[in-house]
């Protein structure tokens, strides 16, 4: 296909996809004369890739890049879901951080198999370090609990890499995942505090909505 | 204090101090002559709570100023927590989001007591289509999960905000936990993504790893 069909097939105007080119976030097409080149599926899944990546994941260009990189390098699988992490990670520099926040991230995450180079581990280290600071000491329960619900999402987002067949759509998942999942909880998490609140504060007015919307 | 001595106990240095005075994030101390102010324990105090923001927070200096803004206001409890929600969220105008997207949103957060402005219901309409997108299409069950751990945070951060005796403590715990608490959730996700896969794929390596941490 053309360009503009490439551009009919996934929404993105016909500037977008020049820039994804220009970026090397997308691949060349074959050329087929100077002034025109053919696009295929793999196009248009790409595409679709990128807007999600650019859109609701949150990543920069440069970002993005490198996790797309990832994918179609040969790389087995345990370093595309670290290339995923490392770029779409709050990057925090572990120097930046001082002992004794690192040392508080080490005792929560106490019981999980990580590698000192984990990324949320200094992330989650200048997190406490923060909240120390801002004098919300009494937050151990709170971390505690954030492990927890961690590990379930987590767990979830290895079951949907198994599910996939082959190496190339389970390192796209990976990806994808990564990224969109933080967007993804973040959006949740809202959701669940209105809940959460409602049902403890205005427990008569949740059940009001709860029938409200059950009776649609 | 004078200002040099709120940027010692803050360690912010003055060109950040007289940022944040310009940008309207820190009140002015009291004038005491026309080149000198006097600043006390609540600017040390606010001062901590904007680092916190748009460092590990991840807030640009808008949002901050709106979070802020909430918190010094009169607004009760339940108004703070939602400007909170709106400035922390990423934003998605729910008229940026197909019909079909929402009311996928609307299934997954069926048992939710919210209503339909809560910013988490579009972000996550947006997430869903994005997936959807590129090919993710059994996510299900996954999205479904993520709610569970959604609630555990939420109850989490209820929980914390309780815990605080005055309107200003809790507003101040509501917003600190609003925009950190992604933050911190992204970060152990990391861990945990880690843990869990290597506890599947090589859990000779991931015992390994825990008996060393523990003999530490």
């Amino acid at each position: 296909m053309r360009m503009s069909e490439l551009s009919g097939s996934t929404g993105a105007p016909v500037a977008t996809l020049k820039y994804y080119l220009r970026e090397g976030l997308l691949r060349p097409g074959v050329r087929t004369s100077p002034n025109q080149a053919q696009y295929d599926v793999e196009h248009v899944r790409r595409v679709r890739l990128i807007r999600a990546l650019l859109g609701p994941g949150g990543l920069d260009v440069a970002t993005a890049r490198e996790v797309i990189g990832a994918i179609d390098s040969d790389l087995p699988l345990p370093h595309v879901f670290a290339a995923a992490q490392r770029a779409a990670s709050v990057r925090v520099d572990e120097r930046e951080v001082d002992a004794a926040a690192l040392e508080r991230a080490d005792e929560l995450l106490a019981d999980l198999a990580i590698h000192p180079g984990n990324p949320g581990r200094a992330a989650a280290a200048a997190v406490i370090r923060a909240f120390d600071e801002v004098g919300q000491r009494d937050a151990d329960d709170w971390y505690r609990r954030y492990v927890e619900a961690a590990l379930i999402v987590a767990e979830a987002d290895l079951d949907m890499v198994e599910r996939r067949a082959t190496r190339d759509e389970k390192a796209e998942t990976v990806v994808v995942g990564t990224a969109l999942g933080d967007a993804l909880f973040a959006a949740i998490r809202r959701a669940a505090q209105e809940h959460v609140s409602t049902t403890r504060y205005e427990p008569e007015r949740a059940e009001t909505i709860r029938r409200m919307r059950s009776s649609r």
